[in-house]
């Protein structure tokens, strides 16, 4: 089969979305930033989905439209003048526009909403807290008169993490609850509101020197994908994992005291660095998503910044499990974690070859001549950090592993290219969707003896929608094991149909030892899972700790499925 | 001032304890394993003490008397039946002894009331269940009759962990639920039940190949200066820390999954390597100290084992300041952590320099020339571990940035001689006490921040104490802080004079910045300190969670003051 992928490319569109349109509530990022598929990887998604060779795809449910302001705030107006003394008529709005906008995340199932112009489960009121003593009025109000509310963070959910099933408030809290409170250079911590945004916490951090006084400069360590459009807090009640996670940590390892309102009292753990006093209220929060209370301020570890340190690898190894192998020696193996390690599947790494302009290269032809084979073979590739001695001894045993576990060492400019585009990737899934080619992920963690099955179960249940792209790798290393992470891609844009396809396939994760979520989240997706992953006892003590702090379930109602 | 050590050294007791007596249950370790103060320690004690040259103290207090069956036990003789008639007669007993035993723990209150054969707080019926069955019913029948309930581990509780002061039914792990449940060698984890101790988990993971079928040697990576006489499912419930935890973490980083049998129900928590489904229950279980339910087994992260890769180190420091600025250096750097670090004050550096015998040596001669003087100079030493290229590394780097920040490198000696003792010094213990010597110790974490704060105060107030001695060093390290651990020693046997000097300790360190502990737990001797040490609103938090488990309130009753 030839391609003429040129020929055939969709007409992208880029062009910012209209104000107050659908589009510009879904469109990832930036306004004026776009991504759309390199020919050579729209050549592939066209073949693996069958498209047409020659008609190019027409855009479809763009989201055009002007959000009209339909909906009536189901608030009574005496309560909404009671919300205004709290903030000002400055941080409050209830047309359906700003409603919606606060009340979608990243989910697909959320994408695929408003590209149909529907508008569902959205609050009736939007607020912008100003300050601590605003949140614990907007609590206490919410609590004595029993409204739903809900904080919007970065705005990044891909799990419905958003959605006011029952209507009420939404507290936006990038808007003035983003500021720093306290740095404290001899502890390598950093005291922020839970608003700020990744970009400005890591740029303060970056340029502490200048912008804190400080000696050194630092870094948070934390860069999910999504890095561009979360905020600290969000990190935190999410439980999310940066891409670096498996030296830096994930969130739940790097926050170690947390401030909250919530509507039976407030609260601030200790910062202590360990403590034997009791469970942890500092633990006991983690993940919270919402449903105890508003997190208000976090105090997070930081570490000295020094990037010019850092070492990029990669391997091309036979198959999947020979490279599997390799990835669990390497995280056992007690010489310390590379910062960034990730592990393709045959099919993402056949694609990966394709997107890396790879494909067909001497390199290309080298590795085939070593039988390392299109349709078996598999990427490795990470990078090392810290101090430059110990990211160098790193860099260099996991070199000597890599290649006694039978890796084709490939130098590290794979890494680099994929570390090149790896916040713009999600701009690259408007572009799709405008295309009505579905582009989403699943992600569950799994300890090492059951990662083949998890793999082969999910990846087998995904592969038998037709036409279909399943990209898998891990990118998240423990000793005791990993995450999987499915990128799946094709042909659809009805959203009962993606529903039940995905509904799909978080049955196949849970039936095959995987977790619901190692870093997305619960969310309102997860949450009717969320009973059977964790058994009823397990689920009646979240709704115990719920109950306590929360007795009117007040506090994003149907999160964490409690 | 000349000292003739030798001359007044008290007839320190030697022989087993008889049956049956009060010393054969508060003696540590093994019956015939006996360790008193070398010459050079008992002279400084002498000094410091102030006790006479000439005179030998007398033998006070050595509880030779038998426990004699004097206790009626408080639980009705049909209940006692029904107890039987779950474990049977053999693994049942209500005699004063064996009462009084478990009801034990190793707090110097425990075991001045001991010395002083008092019987107080002692639960009313020994129980040894024999499985997961056993503990089922027993938990079941003491909810429904509402008799209190304690579990004992291996006893080495500091904290009067093991007081039952509204009587009831210890239940004793270490007698049949002990057993290995699951070595699981590709995710390197281990499922033993809670009882197994120490030193048994540790050989059995030392000798995988043989003992479990494995391909390597491993290690569990705890070590606290109890190992001896812990249990595995005690490290977990108290949130204990072994001497190298620096680079093994704490026991609340070790534990992955847990399994319970409370009052209203049971549950074992995934074993995912992470997972971002809410709040974790696994978090919430660590430390509950047995006020939630039955801890029944864990799930631990073990580590490959290679002893021959530790490598010590050494240095001495001008001053405290110094040292300290050095150790945060070390736990900041990103090079990896030393498994082992200790930093001892100067009181405990001159004291160190006597019991290695360095005094007056050579070396000793040097450091005075090199303007290392005593009362002032502090010792740094540690080790590292890991494979073997890693621990090279690290013990180079250290080497040089302790050099880098005025450390005076001492070789790897010191910190030898200390290992060699570092689990026979409670034993040093009785001895003391027989010649009315207290020594006892206290703990906190803090962060670097306050550290010299909460050292000035504490120690302050322990000298205030005439003729006491007080060490003090830190040696469990994090980026953002460390522990702080103070002995002290001085002519004190009085329970209630004890008591009141040691309530003092606290509430200063309380005053200070420090944590309640940082890894002896709560028990019921931190437990009237909680509420003010973490505030109502969070210790209503700890009660709604022990309300939802156990709304009996039987789990160790008074226990984490909840």
């Amino acid at each position: 089969m030839t391609h003429n992928p040129k020929a055939a490319m969709p007409a992208w569109l880029e062009t910012e979305p209209e104000q107050n349109s659908f589009r510009s509530i879904f469109k990832w990022g930036a306004k004026n930033s776009f991504k759309h598929p390199s020919p050579g990887f729209y050549a592939v998604i066209k073949q693996a989905l069958d498209l047409s060779d020659t008609q190019v795809p027409p855009l479809v449910n763009i989201g055009e439209k002007r959000v009209e302001d339909t909906q009536k705030t189901r608030i009574a107006s005496e309560d909404i003048h009671l919300f205004e003394e709290i903030v000002g008529l400055d941080n409050l709005s209830f047309d359906t526009y700003s409603r919606l906008k606060y009340s979608t995340g990243r989910s697909m199932e959320d994408i695929l909403n408003l590209r149909q112009q529907k508008i569902d489960n959205i609050c009736d009121l939007v607020l912008h807290p100003r300050s601590k003593a605003d949140i614990r009025k907007i609590v206490s109000l919410c609590h004595i008169k029993k409204i739903p509310l809900h904080v919007y963070g970065g705005g990044s959910s891909v799990t419905l993490g958003l959605a006011c099933p029952k209507g009420g408030v939404t507290l936006v809290m990038g808007t003035h609850m983003n500021r720093l409170l306290h740095f404290n250079e001899i502890n390598q911590t950093i005291t922020v509101e839970a608003g700020m945004m990744g970009p400005v916490y890591e740029e303060l951090l970056n340029h502490a020197p200048e912008k804190l006084n400080a000696e050194k400069r630092y870094t948070g360590g934390h860069f999910p994908q999504s890095f561009e459009y979360s905020s600290v807090g969000g990190w935190v009640v999410t439980l999310g994992s940066g891409q670096a996670s498996s030296y830096f940590g994930d969130a739940c390892d790097l926050v170690i005291s947390q401030e909250y309102i919530t509507p039976t009292g407030e609260f601030k753990t200790h910062a202590f660095p360990a403590t034997a006093t009791g469970p942890k209220l500092n633990d006991i929060m983690k993940g919270s998503e919402g449903c105890f209370g508003v997190l208000i301020a976090v105090t997070m570890k930081i570490f000295q910044y020094h990037p010019e340190t850092s070492r990029e690898f990669t391997f091309m190894f036979h198959d999947f499990e020979t490279a599997i192998t390799a990835a669990r020696r390497i995280s056992q193996a007690e010489f310390g974690m590379p910062s960034i390690l990730r592990l393709s599947d045959p099919e993402e790494t056949d694609i990966a070859m394709k997107m890396y302009g790879l494909e067909d290269s001497f390199l290309d032809r080298f590795m085939k001549f070593k039988g390392l084979k299109p349709g078996s073979r598999c990427l490795l590739m990470g990078q090392t950090d810290g101090k430059k001695s110990f990211s160098t001894h790193l860099f260099n045993q996991i070199k000597k592993l890599g290649k006694k576990s039978q890796g084709l060492y490939l130098t590290g400019y794979p890494m680099k290219k994929w570390r090149k585009g790896r916040f713009s990737d999600p701009y690259m899934r408007d572009a799709l969707n405008d295309a009505g080619i579905l582009i989403d992920t699943l992600e569950a963690a799994v300890t090492w003896d059951h990662l083949k099955e998890l793999y082969t179960a999910v990846r087998g249940y995904i592969k038998q929608h037709p036409n279909t792209i399943c990209m898998t790798h891990a990118s998240h290393f423990y000793a005791q094991g990993t995450n999987l992470y499915f990128i799946f891609i094709t042909k659809l844009c009805d959203v009962d149909e993606f529903r039940s396809f995905q509904r799909g396939i978080i049955e196949k994760i849970q039936e095959n030892f995987g977790s619901l979520s190692h870093h997305h989240g619960v969310g309102k997706m997860m949450a009717p899972f969320m009973e059977n992953h964790l058994g009823k006892t397990q689920m009646a003590v979240l709704r115990a700790i719920k109950n306590h702090f929360d007795p009117h379930h007040i506090m994003n109602p149907g999160g964490l499925g409690i």
